[in-house]
């Protein structure tokens, strides 16, 4: 066993000293993630800046020969846990490996090092009219090397898909230290198996993203939103089915409920009428000459299902207030108590007003306020509960009240995430929703790759 | 080592007789697929007929435990010899397990036995306004199980995706006989690792999938396709960027060349201009108000590159008719020798017009006739070279051209297969493109999925 001081020396070493950070105090800020879980159990060891696929492949070597963990880390805004270090290791930050490579607009690619924002991809692939569609809601923060490990999605998953969708080829490093390729610069790919997909949505536990070509596609050319408001939960779900049955496909079909509706609207003012009991947030894009066309039958199929009240986007301007308010309700919520957190559980579309009002009455009986939002059009919920860690009755009815929520999830035919991860929070009730012998093939596929389990170890299972 | 005669005796008692064929003649007839391999090595030593999950475990327990090749089998349209028996083996057969078990309508989901055909899926969801993309030309006899066992794109996967993109959920029985569940019926996913993404394309190397959820989109209202003829295939392929730049996202960018063209309109005449060096071949679909604006500044962008001339399907049976040419090419080529091949190179788009003239050079070194058409907007191309095998010297120019061709697209970084996959026939020349890292952990997973090697083996690699 490798101590602590050698570990740093070695580091130090192999790479330039700057790179690592070693004090109490650095190394105490990378121990957690967004994911707000209460207790810290242990610190990292250390903390290093990789530059380039050797520092990568330097640290792996170091950790591998000693049996050290490494947490791959981006922006650090995962939700479940998956940056956590629980179990010490070294913590590799990928924010200065953020550069992008290269657009080419005649493939339609872009190639990128992970610390890339997934913002900043997006405005510069918007330059030359092209578009990556996914849109995990902390754009502006997170990362595509994040983007990657958690399979992440956002609201415009509905009509386009969500990262590995997005993912043709990815350079990877094995714990090993030797390194991968899993695809091609090719729109297709049948030569072989699919490693790519593989290690999307493994949580850095298979092998580490040093490099990802993605695709893109052309920008469509118009968007327009859409808020429509309901005076019951049933009514919006039933919209939303009566909007696809007349073949349109709108880019999200997204969804507030009252308490993320009034909550925004407390502290984030957005003009949203906060007496309806359900808003759905509706985008559809195209053709500039097919907007108006589809607005006129999405208005007409919401009036027909009870909608109460009608808003809609006439500029950009107004696109992008109804779109904020949308994505302040964590930020809004996180006022109300000193922590929130929030889930991601998705069921079959149409047993998405069980697991909504399942939920709510989860939380009534925890005694726990709940903001619900999510993509309805995926039948995804995120329901985000602000508490006070510090006050161990209420932290204890949240634990209690999460069971219950899963329980619930895997009662209705669905999964404990669809774009977040399992993380550290979630993976002891994974079993309740894989089956025995698809986690088994998974331990297997994880030894083959990390047979010393140095990779963000004890995540996902 | 099992005897044939007890290996019969054993699946017929296991399985109901009649489904279990074992005559010469009906061995023979199972031995080859569409890849139209010159010589068969040896025959299958039984053909399973399977109903259900239960006699896909019954057949596997068996061979896991004798160590004998199972290899899967739908409609037996595979181009790359994937479903060839050169090591013997128990040919599962899937024509009786055909069933559309469910299309539900709200949550756009089919659930499927692996043998429905791909054409009969798509028709019965489009009776409720549905739509299943993934369109191999084969479609009209080729099976979903085959779609996903190789990956199968068709020429809307450069605005759709292919198979991959619409398999939510698949029901596996391993080499052992275990049963595993890989996704969820949902349209996300973040939860474990992805095994669906893993088991299509592997060829049935690593299971045998015996139910799939495929994931439905709401189905375009309108589609017209535009036929564009060059005089040069440079002038053709700088349209089709031109195309993308102006933020158009066809269907459709397909293509045919002067071989092409002849060949189909000499046995299908069916008004197609034969003095032409190409075709492209574009589909736009969308609301029935955006259609004729995408036509008009596609037709507006093919005129600017010196497209020569240009027609357009009107109404359903001129879009079909033009469809119907593209389609026949295979068929056409194969009234002009004994036998047809064809092929599947797929290179970064950039690349294409190299491509498609150094495939040309190599033919014509080879004194060889080649038919290229292709998907020019994903970069792939499908030379169809009609031959004579028992011409010994043909034949064998034959091989010398293929492995050229394969050498030029890893040259332009490329790779081997977009949609058809690896099989028997490319399995000499995957390691050309394929990394030798990532080849050993191919064959480490299939050494976990598949201890005994039983599974399709011998196929990729």
């Amino acid at each position: 066993m490798l101590t602590n001081n050698k570990l740093i020396k070695e580091l130090k070493k192999n790479l330039t000293p700057d790179n690592v950070l070693a004090t109490p105090e650095e190394r105490y800020v990378y121990a957690q993630d967004a994911s707000n879980i209460r207790d810290i159990n242990r610190l990292p060891d250390a903390v290093v800046f990789v530059n380039n696929i050797e520092d990568i492949q330097k640290v792996l070597l170091t950790a591998n020969k000693h049996k050290i963990p490494v947490i791959c880390r981006g922006a650090g805004t995962n939700v479940v846990g998956a940056c956590r270090t629980d179990h010490g290791g070294i913590v590799l930050n990928f924010s200065r490996m953020n550069k992008i490579l290269e657009i080419n607009q005649e493939n339609m690619t872009a190639r990128v090092e992970p610390g890339v924002i997934v913002g900043d991809l997006q405005k510069e692939a918007d330059k030359l009219g092209l578009y990556y569609p996914p849109d995990p809601s902390n754009l502006a923060v997170s990362t595509i090397g994040g983007s990657i490990a958690q399979s992440s999605g956002g609201a415009r998953t509905f009509k386009y898909g969500s990262t590995k969708d997005y993912v043709l080829d990815l350079l990877v490093v094995m714990a090993n230290g030797e390194v991968l390729r899993t695809g091609s610069n090719t729109i297709k790919n049948a030569t072989g198996y699919n490693l790519g997909s593989l290690f999307i949505g493994s949580e850095g536990t298979l092998g580490i993203v040093a490099e990802a070509t993605l695709k893109l596609i052309p920008k469509p050319e118009c968007r327009k939103v859409i808020m429509a408001y309901f005076d019951t939960i049933d009514d919006a779900i039933k919209a939303v089915n009566g909007i696809i049955e007349q073949r349109i496909y709108p880019t999200t079909l997204d969804f507030m409920d009252k308490n993320a509706i009034q909550t925004v609207e407390k502290f984030y003012p957005s003009g949203l009428l906060c007496d309806k009991d359900a808003a759905l947030v509706i985008e559809v894009d195209g053709f500039a000459c097919a907007i108006d066309y589809q607005r006129d039958i999405v208005v007409s199929i919401l009036n027909k299902c009870g909608a109460s009240a009608i808003q809609y986007s006439n500029n950009e301007e107004e696109y992008e207030r109804i779109w904020t308010a949308r994505r302040s309700s964590m930020g809004a919520c996180a006022k109300l108590k000193p922590n929130v957190t929030t889930d991601d559980m998705i069921v079959p579309r149409s047993k998405l007003s069980e697991l909504v009002r399942g939920t709510r009455a989860i939380c009534e009986k925890y005694n726990l306020t709940v903001c619900m939002v999510g993509h309805v059009g995926d039948g995804s919920i995120h329901p985000q509960i602000p508490v006070d860690y510090r006050d161990e009755d209420e932290y204890n009815r949240l634990k209690k009240a999460k069971s219950e929520m899963y329980e619930l999830t895997a009662r209705l035919g669905g999964i404990l995430s669809g774009e977040h991860g399992i993380g550290s929070e979630k993976r002891p009730y994974i079993s309740k929703v894989v089956n025995s012998t698809a986690l088994d093939y998974m331990r297997k596929i994880k030894k083959t790759f990390d047979p010393n389990n140095i990779l963000n170890p004890y995540k996902i299972f």
